[in-house]
């Protein structure tokens, strides 16, 4: 399988950008487009239709080899025996989610340095580290932290560092020519109407980093 | 520690009932007054906050001796190290959630004859079932049930069944008068002024049973 490390194009099921369409086939696009990552996130959905989708993306996703991180619930985790879980700043701090999930990777959504910082001294597997620019998926999204510090709390790090929030085709050529190899995406990809085609335009971006 | 068989008034955290109270002090209140097992349920609530008001009510209800679960989140039931879990109709089924509980308690919410027999068959160790009356707590409430089915399900039920919805000081009677001996009680006691009061007058009514 490959490791969060070499991971650089961070990818998500739909939540509500679904819109009709197939959720399954929307991770499979992203998959045959290039992501290395899926993160499940449904923080509308009821959890029993949450872990009925995780189930089709745990069996897709370890076909394909990439790992399979569970947004917020570690109990999800635990039952899908995803690789890891990601956490943000208002859900289960990591020391009391690290004795669950033992030597699972864990996550965690930082909008800030001291952000950054406390989430590595945790022991954070890799942040997220955004918005990088303005974004539409939040509905109360932090202030935009802006490319100069994803590259100070990259130099920083000891772990992955993956630049979130606003992150798109149009754009994510800013963060390739300051040498940022790794991107999550979501509006931008769920937005098109050929997922995997938007994604592996995405995946070549990055890949000239 | 009070067992679930012998618990007759059920009670909760206050959850969107707070109104600028304290709520671990709203937990000891009922308590106080005769709460026989506390259910964590706080659905609008960041899982951060959740896990600390669960710190308090689990130090609580571990000085008192008496059951204290958790609504809906299994990792918060494991973190917290709750006596159990209450899994609703949407939430995790409890095929899942028995492996990662192993012989904490879990209860099943139920609205109807045939959700109550699949609880029942499924190793529930104990189910709600209702709304009896109508309800405010819940903004999509399912019909209300009647008194008749909570007997009917008592009846062919090998473990407790605890009426919910609608439930107050001027309706528990209607239980009472047919042999009911369990209510479980949110709006009309976190409505109340004098909350250990209240529940002290609910309980000695189910005592009646």
């Amino acid at each position: 399988m490959k490791s969060v490390e070499e991971a650089r194009l961070y990818c998500f099921s739909p939540g509500d950008f679904l819109t009709g369409r197939d959720p399954v086939e929307m991770v499979a696009a992203q998959i045959r487009g290039g992501a290395d990552l899926i993160q499940l996130r449904e923080k509308n959905m009821p959890k029993r239709g949450a872990l009925e989708l995780g189930l089709a993306i745990r069996n897709l996703t370890t076909q394909e080899g990439i790992p399979f991180i569970v947004n917020d619930d570690l109990d999800l985790a635990l039952i899908l025996e995803a690789d890891g879980v990601h956490l943000g700043q208002d859900d289960i701090p990591i020391k009391y989610a690290r004795p669950l999930l033992k030597d699972k990777i864990i996550g965690i959504s930082t909008h800030s340095l001291s952000q950054a910082r406390e989430a590595i001294d945790s022991g954070a597997d890799y942040i997220g580290l955004g918005p990088v620019f303005q974004t539409k998926t939040k509905t109360k999204a932090d202030p935009v932290v802006g490319i100069d510090l994803i590259l100070k709390v990259q130099e920083l790090s000891p772990v992955p560092v993956i630049p979130i929030g606003g992150i798109g085709e149009s754009n994510i050529g800013l963060l390739v020519n300051r040498g940022i190899k790794r991107a999550a995406v979501i509006s931008d990809i769920f937005s098109s109407k050929d997922i995997e085609a938007k994604t592996r335009a995405l995946k070549e971006k990055l890949r000239g980093a």
